[in-house]
């Protein structure tokens, strides 16, 4: 069990400051898709919970930890009721928001590698949950949205990419038994950093090799 | 075990009659979308059974129920096919079929929330799991069919209320040791009646404050 | 336990085949609507593994074979590779391409019912499954790339026809006890050659009766 990788205390705070700001998103995502303060809470709840939700029931560890733990349930609705009040103000502070989002993306690709392995998977498969738990709820969030998934825009800095190379730090420190709060939080700063970067200077990947135009094909 | 607030005659007979209804709406919508007689019938299923398969991922009651019962499975082949040769008739009947709807919501509502209960989830887990089962098919019947849910759409009277306030009286009955076929029908008569208020008056939900416009930000 | 159906070697070879077919057209829908890198290979993945996954989780094998199968996983990410590269001849060679889709269909859908008649559920449900896993995989894809689902819609040859009758001939044939490797095979076939007869002859399947117009009512 390599899963405490933080205390308790340290962990839970960490997950909901992660939670919160990735539920801000899917909140802010329904006032401009013209939701109401229901839609708000639903796409809060989803974006901020779905990553997790779906590693839960891909490893067979049901119910998931966010029907159990009441924090992570009730923060997406606080995130969603500030949203509702003050979404001027948050948009307001998008960068904050940017920033904090980089973070939740850093912390959850590595509790989500961490808990993936702790379930007996391969080091590949929890490359990929790490990700999953990152990045997942963002995607649930743009189809509830009717938005084209912008993970998967090539119009929109990296978003995997970071995740990627913060699972595959851990499960490398995984397998040569060096998982440590230290070591845990240097690969989760590093996709933090990464994500900062690719922000900063637009970093985007390549679209398939020799499109003729730049819009050609997009609907 | 408190699942049994019904004998079990009376609850098959009444589940058929939600899953019924709730497919004549994912059926009636893949007609206006002009999707054939196998689109009819995936979408029927797909709102009819999608919320209690979801709840009964998240709760690890697999397989779900409309995997084990057949009258589950069928009933919504029955209504796709009803649909296929009458949707002019069924679109006539759209008042009884709003108000079965309704009453589908209401039974759906209460039957998920105990169901989470009995699972051992908590209080607030178990009303997000009613409400689930109750509005989460016709969340998977609009994303299907590429409309933006209803559910969260401010320009629809409520849905997510009643089953909201019918999944909260269920666990506060739980709580307080009163739940019982007269009470548990009792929650589901009240949100029936919510429900039915709402399509009569138009009750919709508030939007973020603030906005300049009524339209601007809709897609 | 029946799922023996073919050799271990036998079975995974065409399991990978059928992957990496179903992982093309998941990847060239990404190149069509101008994706990067990163949303070719996730669509991919979702594509070539979304049927099985979702079979997994409805019956409850978790966690699924998809992640603890190395090859599963990965054969994804090559054909997204490839299709980043080699897009245009992939594309030239379509009909090669939806061949080998239909071989992927005829498999998939006896394999998947087999599977989930090996798990305890009933006839109707385990062809419901074996459907959902030769068809699942494209319905995610479309929705991702939020087109709506080419399972669904009329003007499509009809794909979900020829799963209908590989899945049924196979629970026919374990519930007369002549699943073997032989009458296995067959069921695939001819899962397999309805599906290029429907490619062939523009099979569609009817829409709802008495509709006036051929294109009214579609988004």
């Amino acid at each position: 069990m390599t899963s405490q990788i933080f205390s308790p205390d340290v962990q839970q705070t960490l997950d909901l400051i992660g939670i919160f700001v990735f539920a801000l998103s899917g909140g802010l995502l329904a006032v401009r898709k013209n939701m109401d303060i229901f839609g708000i809470c639903v796409l809060a709840e989803a974006t901020a919970l779905g990553g997790g939700v779906m590693r839960d029931l891909l490893i067979g560890a049901t119910p998931p930890a966010a029907f159990t733990n009441l924090g992570y349930f009730l923060t997406p609705l606080v995130a969603g009721i500030v949203v509702f009040f003050l979404h001027p103000e948050v948009e307001r502070i998008n960068r904050t928001v940017q920033t904090l989002d980089a973070l939740g993306l850093g912390l959850f690709c590595v509790t989500g590698t961490v808990k993936a392995h702790d379930h007996g998977l391969g080091a590949v498969a929890s490359v990929a949950l790490g990700m999953l738990t990152a990045a997942g709820g963002g995607v649930i969030r743009d189809v509830l949205a009717m938005e084209t998934p912008s993970l998967l825009r090539w119009d929109r800095e990296v978003y995997a990419v970071p995740a990627l190379v913060g699972s595959t730090l851990v499960t490398v420190l995984i397998a040569i038994g060096h998982l440590t709060t230290v070591t845990a939080s240097s690969a989760a700063m590093i996709a933090f950093v990464l994500r900062m970067l690719a922000l900063k200077y637009g970093w985007r990947a390549p679209r398939a090799w020799h499109r003729k135009s730049t819009r050609a094909g997009e609907d």
